[in-house]
């Protein structure tokens, strides 16, 4: 199967690190390690990472190895992803592993999975709105894999809407069924992963009918395939929905659903129910439905981190090694990390891969400790989980995906190249801009969280938690910045954050008021005041992620060794800083510092490129990304970048043979079609 | 190969242009033709290219349609691409056309040519680099297509830098040949289109070399395969370098030359010479090779417009189809067009497509001028073309590359499906940033030229052209927004942009002399300076592309009918109003406006979506393009976004078979394998 290389250029490489970033490794000033355990959370979590990668990397290396992923055509992809899949499902059986293990698993195997869903969507799903006794039926066939399912919510027609759904369930009294249809195309479901080709169930979402009346949106047990012989079940038609940009591994598909009967039973009924004689009963209206789904936007910013980080990872590691011009005629070419305005493309990175590691962790964190409340009763603090992760993952996701493209053009040409790694990054993480819950409907819903939240500090009643600021008197406001040494201590720029975010919600608030006073109906208000709405939601999110950043370096300042300390301050300090020279007009505008001290935030950050330089390497070897999961030519531990490159272009298909069909087909006709064969 | 799909849905749909898309078109304001002759460069070239669009989409449909194209494999969009650009070469031998017709069909055919580089950097090469002899010998044959070539200069080491590149053609004086060789793996030729897989021959571009001493780079005439069966010569080892993000109808190679063979004549000599027995002569130090570069620039800007105008259709008629959601609860769900939100992300791409249409035109008008010049031996103008086309080449394709992106998001999940189009001009507008240059190199070479301008200014030598506004004194500003409805007047706001270039590249100009002054050597204060004289490139860059678009307007506004020259004249204020809001930051930092003018701004920015929303869709209808060059499932001129999307998954090859092969291979042991087989 393998062409054969020119094998004299790869004797010329020895199997040793490139001297490069051998040199960065040997003066990094800190223990690289020591960090490696912060962000698993712990020596012991490090531990078993490590015991799991050397599972999946060495013992099943040919099935996980990321090497000829790129040079899979889409169908290959996909039968290679479900045979991870059935891998990871089997040892799951065998090991009896937790959810937890595979959440871990999945970020070790580059969450390559085709049947991922089964697990993320299908049975949180039945746990969620089946009965115990449906629980009792469906989640052992699930979790012993006799089955395997998926969610099916959003429509060809209809994403972010609910109630726009169109897939209604029709009860019929006299077989005691409910008739499933998809009436018209707008109406087929489309996109949910696994539904194409893999998923023998699906809890398809549709509007419950009965006698004519609507009875709100409900979860149906519907059996899609075969267990046979994975045939569809009559009635049903379904397909892939056809390539993307990425995630080509997952079979996304549509369904069409022609008047199916499922027994009344498969009605998941754990908020309401249906009875023999077609009876309705709300039976709660639980808040656990909710907690799902921000369980799964934690988890997206999770996701968007640790491709933040891959992406990091190879964007530093290649700069270290890639040597290009000089800036003095007549030396060698420099390492390209040595270049300003390269350190200012890939420090913004390595910065925000270490904001957004520590905001998933204090989200879940958060996630928990509410979940909890809500299980005894309490919901006084959904509202404010709820806005804060919806507003997070929009924020997170967006920042992450800016930077891991960023990254990616910092690898030059090259990473336009699959092998890359860092462009199978980029468009992985586009991916989270739109999934559950599309970016800006998120900001939106932040907004009007925060709308309420200034209304009532406004009003005299204190706010707590992420909007706690509210309560400030804003006129108070000092710039904190009196000497351009000021500009090193994050705390001091911390407040001009808070004053910003205070300013903007404020004069949105303003806004509507006013515009509402002028007579304008409140959904044309709404709608003319979009934009700032959205402004004002990231500028309350950039406090949030700036605010967890460096409580979480102020904790590990008094536990961690002196030049971890020192690193992870810089690299805080950089991030604040960068973000008000990103965001300078707003800055400026909400009069959180003047001219003087932006010429002074500016200088001081890119004094900070030059602080970070020397710890960058450092800083993403402390990922511990095993080279499975970094999977990229570009970026491999031992940077030897250029016999990746060419030894991943044994795989390419087209260089299976020397001459391409085409040529017989098409070029041969041209070339000796030529009117004058002079030659 | 067509899979059965659900008929009676697409029953359902007519084949009529959605209402909605319909009743936008039926209330635009002005006539749409009179906007597309304007863009065509005239009636006369409108009808060149409906007639040229006709052919090809009439009589040679199958081979040209964009339908199957997303379902292909990498060797099949490969060979498809042969297919396309034999058969384009072939009609071009038959019907004559010349280069300027070929450019257009490039445009209608989105530039979807295997053998692209044959038309735009052999040939050209050849003309460039050849002498007299030399061309009366290889244009006949490239233009015959006897044979077919491309450039190949880039390296799997060295990009951007020429001086860097390692392969040599070193003179052999007994045999009088020269031996072509890449030493080593970081210096095999990577990279070039056409090399891979379809060239028969080559410009290489190699370090002279006689009895040991280097004489400068050169371009050496290789034949890469056999005439007879297209088998690579002796010595040579080529392939293709793998899938990449976009462009994968390219065979982008790598090349190894093991001490290859070619005559002495074969180095083309138009500039140098080498005789018989090894003497080396220059024969000039001709401009021209120069000229080529600027011209692919200039192309460049032009191939991101054609993209960025493929996105913005599609995101402004999707939005106008797509209906979610509704602010007013109870009413039906709102055109996505509606939402103030939505505005701001097509509303800003329609006014760059524009904005950056004019640039092309005028880039190509400038750069003819200045050719025209050389070839009288007058240099005087070259300077400021090279410095303009090198940093607009990086302004505007970086400003397009975002702006699609957004048009993509714009289109919520489904821009996320390669059929969407967006999604592949996503892609292919990425490689545009770092082909020909990358861009922050591009940008720094403007600026080192707007640096010697500015010094040149300073010391009261007068500048010209672009950078004429150096001479102005720039303490005289004042801020001539006086009232809010002065936001409304483009040449106002456009004293803004000449106020904030010039200032940011004093400021520039003096921190390096002041860090000169303070005894640092050269390379490191310009390396220290880098962050800061990218900006100052792109505010310079920024103003060149408003001048443009306002001076054609100004022109347009005596010419065209008033319904036009009112919309237009909206674009462009729009225009110039974002990119203050944009880059908020900068121009109070300039002191260009004050925050309660910066208000007025901002209001108006947001006010005049509302006044173009109506016109949209007739904008991007004016690119009027053919739907197979729109080629997009959700953007097509009849709006039926979602039939077209389900029609499409017909050619998904996962849906050719209603079971996958990896049921049998892989998911049906876990499904059987189940230890308690319940159901």
């Amino acid at each position: 199967m393998a062409t054969r290389l020119a094998a004299d250029f790869l004797n010329d490489w020895k199997n040793e690190v490139n001297p490069d970033l051998q040199k960065e490794r040997d003066t990094c000033t800190f223990n690289i390690e020591e960090v490696t355990h912060i962000l698993d959370g712990g020596r012991d979590e490090t531990k078993k990472r490590k015991k799991l990668e050397q599972l999946f990397f060495t013992k099943y290396v040919d099935l996980f190895s990321f090497k000829k992923r790129p040079f899979l055509s889409k169908s290959e992809t996909y039968e290679a992803s479900v045979a991870k899949s059935v891998k990871v499902f089997e040892l799951m059986r065998e090991h009896n592993w937790s959810e937890a293990d595979m959440d871990l698993i999945s970020k070790i195997l580059n969450y390559d999975f085709a049947l991922s869903l089964h697990h993320t969507m299908f049975i949180p799903g039945i746990e969620r709105l089946g009965t115990d006794e449906q629980k009792a039926k469906w989640l052992p066939l699930a979790q012993s894999y006799q089955i395997v399912g998926t969610y099916a919510q959003t429509e060809l027609g209809h994403g972010t809407n609910l109630l726009g759904l169109e897939t209604t369930a029709t009860y019929d009294r006299d077989s005691d069924e409910f008739v499933l249809n998809t009436p018209r195309l707008s109406s087929m479901k489309w996109w949910p992963g696994g539904l194409g080709k893999s998923s023998t169930h699906a809890i398809i979402l549709a509007h419950l009918v009965i006698d004519g009346e609507k009875y709100g949106m409900h979860g149906f047990m519907v059996q899609l395939r075969s267990l046979e012989d994975h045939m569809p079940m009559p009635g049903l038609k379904m397909g892939d929905i056809g390539p993307k940009l990425g995630a080509n591994n997952v079979d996304n598909g549509f369904l069409i659903l022609n008047k199916v009967r499922i027994p009344r039973d498969n009605m998941l009924m754990r908020n309401a129910r249906v009875t023999r004689g077609g009876k309705f009963q709300q039976l709660s209206t639980s808040k656990a439905n909710y907690a799902t789904m921000v369980l799964v936007r934690v988890k997206i910013i999770g996701w968007s981190t640790d491709t933040l980080r891959q992406a990091s990872c190879v964007a530093v590691r290649y700069s270290a090694t890639r040597r290009q011009t000089t800036l003095k005629p007549g030396t060698p070419e420099q390492q390209v990390l040595d270049f300003q305005t390269q350190q200012f493309k890939v420090t913004p990175s390595v910065a925000a891969a270490y904001a957004c590691s520590f905001l998933a962790q204090s989200m879940l964190t958060l996630y928990k400790r509410v979940f909890a409340e809500i299980v005894k009763g309490n919901n006084s603090n959904l509202a404010e989980l709820h806005a804060q992760s919806a507003g997070l993952k929009a924020f997170l996701t967006d920042m992450a995906t800016g930077m891991v493209e960023v990254c990616r053009r910092s690898c030059g040409g090259h990473g336009y190249l699959v092998s890359s790694g860092v462009a199978e990054n980029m468009v992985g993480s586009l991916a989270m801009v739109t999934v559950e819950g599309e970016n800006t409907v998120l900001y939106l819903q932040t907004a009007r969280y925060l709308m309420k939240q200034i209304s009532q500090a406004v009003s005299g009643t204190k706010t707590k938690g992420s909007t706690a600021y509210m309560n400030r008197d804003m006129s108070a406001y000092v710039c904190p910045l009196d000497h351009p040494a000021d500009c090193r201590d994050p705390h001091k720029l911390r407040e001009l954050y808070v004053q910003r975010a205070h300013r903007v919600v404020i004069m949105v608030a303003r806004k509507l008021q006013l515009d509402m006073e002028a007579g304008h109906p409140q959904e044309v208000v709404f709608n003319n005041n979009m934009v700032s709405l959205v402004r004002a939601a990231k500028a309350h999110l950039h406090l949030t992620t700036i605010d967890t950043f460096l409580s979480r370096v102020d904790y590990l300042c008094e536990t961690c060794s002196a030049p971890v300390a020192r690193v992870l301050t810089e690299l805080c300090t950089f991030f604040v800083l960068f973000g008000i020279d990103q965001e300078a007009g707003e800055f400026l505008e909400a009069e959180t510092l003047g001219l003087q001290q932006m010429e002074w935030v500016r200088h001081e950050m890119l004094n900070h490129l030059a602080v970070l330089r020397p710890n960058l390497v450092g800083l993403v070897d402390a990922y511990d990304m095993h080279d499975e999961t970094v999977a990229s030519t570009l970026g491999q531990y031992d940077g030897n970048a250029y016999q990746h490159l060419y030894q991943s272009t044994q795989y390419e298909p087209m260089n299976q043979t020397e001459v391409h069909p085409s040529y017989y087909k098409h070029l041969r006709g041209l070339l000796k079609g030529a009117p004058q064969a002079k030659l």
